[in-house]
């Protein structure tokens, strides 16, 4: 057989297989993560939409399948103005590999036992549960917290401590990670605490690249924890 | 008349008149300025939830009445997951002091005259119409930046230049302020513009607290405009 010959068989071998390999369907998805961004009644906007807006652009949006859940389907209204439909009822959800708890107004989802219920019983199985602002104080509730480093809205920091006296608060920090928990400070904090989350699950390349396509300022260990210097607690949430 | 019956009358005439003077709706209703976020098919949800965030959070919410605007009623989904519910159409929308544009994947918008046509009208009596990220591209259209300096997303800067000769593209900056038209880069440039338009329109005392109470790391004038050097274009937009 002429060499000509080999190598024209071994080209149409190539264009043969070639598909099967990078056409795998089941491996593709299997390697797409799950993120359920958890809304609520009075959910502070972007304590959700952040973590949403990264997870949804991590490599141009094949990381990661997003998608909200609350306790029904009825609409929510977060800030005040956003009318949002969540996805999926917490019994219909697909398992999360990820999990976001945004905060805000919080008292809604603190008085429903079903809403601490699920965040207990989804975190078992999830690689992050991830809370953003006073969403910590659901992950406390939840018992996700005892004996752990966590922290909150600078505004917060001092009512976490009290009321959940078996969690260490960090008022310093602009996100804290004990492994499977990640617990941000306030707001726009629960960007940098995605973008860390994103750092760990798939290379820091992946995360800078996610940052500069959203043009933020990402600081991976922002000096001193705080954004800017909190030394006057102004205002309640 | 004794001095003490003249204080006595005194605290009561005060009494009396003092809720008319705090309570008077009217004048704490006009003072109240609107802003109308125009959200559409395909929108990038950090575009509009920013400077959402941010006019919905100044003064404790009390600055801002912010509404969503559509050119249906029908839920429009952001970043590919969250089900958004228009609140008013062009026809219903009560007249927006301020005007947010987001970009994201423009195309629905930009093929709808309606749209631009509103973008147009409705731009007459604002005191700021206000594009984020790719939606520089609808007041492009509008004809808003003609003679103008104008921004948007790193990735798009060299399409905006070729395909509206008339606008002077600037790549260089994080947000461009003309007076009544303010636009700004990709994505979470969006805050920042908004935090500019709070500066202007209320001092920078009111923006610095917002920045505060989002716990965003803000940068008044970034050096150099950018975020991050963007010296390597990667994707499109």
């Amino acid at each position: 057989m002429s060499r000509q010959l080999l190598s024209l068989l071994a080209l149409g071998l190539l264009l043969a297989v070639a598909p099967l390999a990078s056409g795998d369907d089941k491996d593709t998805k299997k390697a797409r993560r799950t993120v359920a961004v958890f809304v609520h009644e009075g959910v502070e906007l972007l304590d959700f939409a952040g973590p949403g807006e990264v997870f949804a652009a991590a490599e141009g949006g094949r990381a990661f399948k997003v998608y909200t859940v609350a306790a029904t389907k009825d609409p929510i209204t977060s800030q005040r103005f956003l009318k949002v439909t969540p996805e999926f009822t917490f019994a219909e959800c697909p398992k999360p590999d990820i999990l976001v708890i945004p905060g805000g107004n919080t008292s809604v989802p603190l008085k429903d036992p079903k809403v601490v219920e699920w965040v207990k019983t989804a975190s078992a199985d999830t690689e992050v549960t991830m809370s953003v602002c006073t969403g910590a104080f659901i992950l406390a509730k939840a018992g996700l917290l005892d004996g752990k480093e966590a922290t909150t809205h600078w505004a917060s920091v001092e009512r976490l401590k009290k009321v959940y006296p078996k969690v260490t608060v960090r008022g310093d920090k602009r996100f804290v990670d004990t492994g499977k928990v990640v617990t941000t400070a306030g707001v726009s904090a629960g960007i940098d605490g995605a973008l860390h989350v994103v750092k760990r699950l798939l290379g820091e390349q992946a995360a800078k690249d996610t940052a500069r396509y959203m043009e933020y300022r990402w600081d991976q260990e922002p000096a001193g924890g705080k954004a800017t210097p909190m030394t006057t607690p102004g205002g309640s949430r």
